[in-house]
């Protein structure tokens, strides 16, 4: 496939692998700037059938306990099952994308959660995929809200129905069935978006660049409004729950994670989404009343966050 | 199907009802009297469709961190996806069982599993599975030989093939594809020991109520001589690593943790297998020579762990 696809794709898959790479650098950068201690440290790894990525992961810095900002872009052919389970036109592909997750120290700041992708599969289709969302251990309302109303702006100047259109997406795919809870405030989730078909490339492209932007923007002022707020044991405990949440839905939900793993992709890379530590206790329910109560009520689809003026975080 | 059934099957599978009943209560009693402090607290919990489950739970014990001994008989309608999954004969079921899984508060006292369980298809089809598995976070040989040598006996008394079948068949489920490693030192998996076919029910049965008795006897044992021995942060620190393979086990590759999710069985009693408390950290690998180098050596298929004399753990 890296020889005989339609050579008009050609030249624009280096552009959004370049891209890619270039926002991984400005990613990591940014968080580490806003940081301020540790940095992301680098492992550089080869695809079995073609491409490769490069793994950076944060560990025991300042303000994010650990966290990666993953760069791929692979390429070969998938065996029937996985092709199958993809709906791949055609089982040769491409891919390149972006991946993060962020799991900050205090219990006061969001863990934090963003993707984008590029795929190309044999027969020339191709699309984009991606999102973010933010899983606070206590729900700021305000900050949900300006998290959202930033994402829908970055929306609403690519398509008018993008936001609410992903952001029912986001509800629906960071559900934890088992637990009937979302995973967090939500953000936007977006797959398949095709090339022709929703939008010419550069149009969807640049969406795409702008959704990897507003993350880095959006976190970084959450990292730091947050990490100097106090906190005490009842919220570390608490933590440790809505962590083990977390691990449930990579674990057991995510497609994303389940792909990579089925696929023999690089274990320590797809799970870098982990937490750094978390507990599972039997059947513990908040105390109604309580301020983890009331983010428990919070994790719910089809909350509206945006209101009819724009929030200020001050 | 409760009432359709041949109805020369109704009082057989009351019988292994009765019998998963008093096995819960048995071994719980059992698990407790080893621990020596805290008891496995019930709940009581119905299903959707039929029947219900007690679950018993035990937290901060003297050697048990959290374990749980659940036993449940539930019955009604699979959903088709469900059944073809399955690959039930008929959407009609009715099982039993019961589950176990310990997590110990020591690093020197390892993690255990054991499930029983007995099905019936609507169409009078029925069958027994089961299986024990023995998590050490350090291997001792010695232990990990004669634990086997215990089921090795119980398996012979029934079928000269059964131990070596089902320790290979536990060898292959136990296995954690993504990082290349089974999930201890293994012990015996079996599945649907159909009645008629792999022997009269009767038999079945009998084999199935030894691999019980021999889950309790053999880790009250293994408890009681690990309980003591001293251990410090480096042992607590790998067992929090091993605790979170267990956690991407049950979670990721677990076919009865999936299956319960998704049928929407009771969360907090599937999910009680899950470790208290765990910790993931990016890209970790022991240093050659040490304890926990040799542990990961042991982590691999095919092991033969049968000698040639028996092992004494004096």
């Amino acid at each position: 496939m890296t020889t005989d696809t339609d050579t008009t794709l050609v030249p624009f898959r280096q552009t959004v692998e370049q891209w890619m790479r270039h926002f991984q650098k400005w990613l990591y950068t940014t968080l580490e700037t806003t940081d301020g201690s540790a940095t992301f440290q680098p492992d550089y790894w080869q695809h079995h059938s073609g491409g490769g990525g490069e793994t950076r992961v944060i560990q025991n810095g300042n303000i994010l306990e650990k966290g990666g900002v993953n760069f791929s872009a692979v390429w070969g052919r998938m065996d029937e099952r996985a092709a199958k389970q993809l709906l791949m036109p055609d089982p040769n592909y491409f891919a390149t994308g972006v991946s993060v997750v962020q799991h900050p120290r205090s219990p006061r700041v969001p863990i934090s959660h963003m993707n984008v992708r590029y795929f190309e599969a044999g027969n020339g289709e191709a699309w984009f995929g991606g999102g973010l969302d933010l899983t606070p251990i206590y729900v700021d309302v305000k900050q949900a809200r300006w998290f959202h109303e930033q994402i829908a702006e970055v929306c609403q100047r690519h398509n008018p129905t993008y936001y609410q259109r992903f952001k029912d997406w986001a509800d629906e795919y960071f559900f934890l069935t088992h637990r009937q809870e979302t995973r967090g405030v939500g953000g936007i989730f977006f797959d398949r978006l095709t090339v022709g078909k929703d939008g010419d490339r550069d149009e969807l492209f640049a969406f795409v660049q702008d959704v990897g932007e507003v993350y880095g923007r959006t976190y970084s002022e959450l990292m730091r409004r947050n990490a100097e707020l106090p906190y005490g044991d009842d919220e570390v405990k608490w933590q440790m729950i809505r962590r083990s949440r977390y691990a449930e839905f990579n674990l057991a939900i995510d497609r994303g994670t389940k792909f990579g793993l089925e696929t023999s992709g690089r274990t320590e890379s797809i799970l870098m989404s982990l937490p750094p530590r978390c507990e599972w206790h039997y059947n513990m329910q908040p105390a109604p009343g309580t301020p983890e109560a009331e983010t428990q009520q919070w994790l719910k689809k089809g909350v509206n966050w945006l209101d009819n003026s724009p929030t200020s975080l001050d």
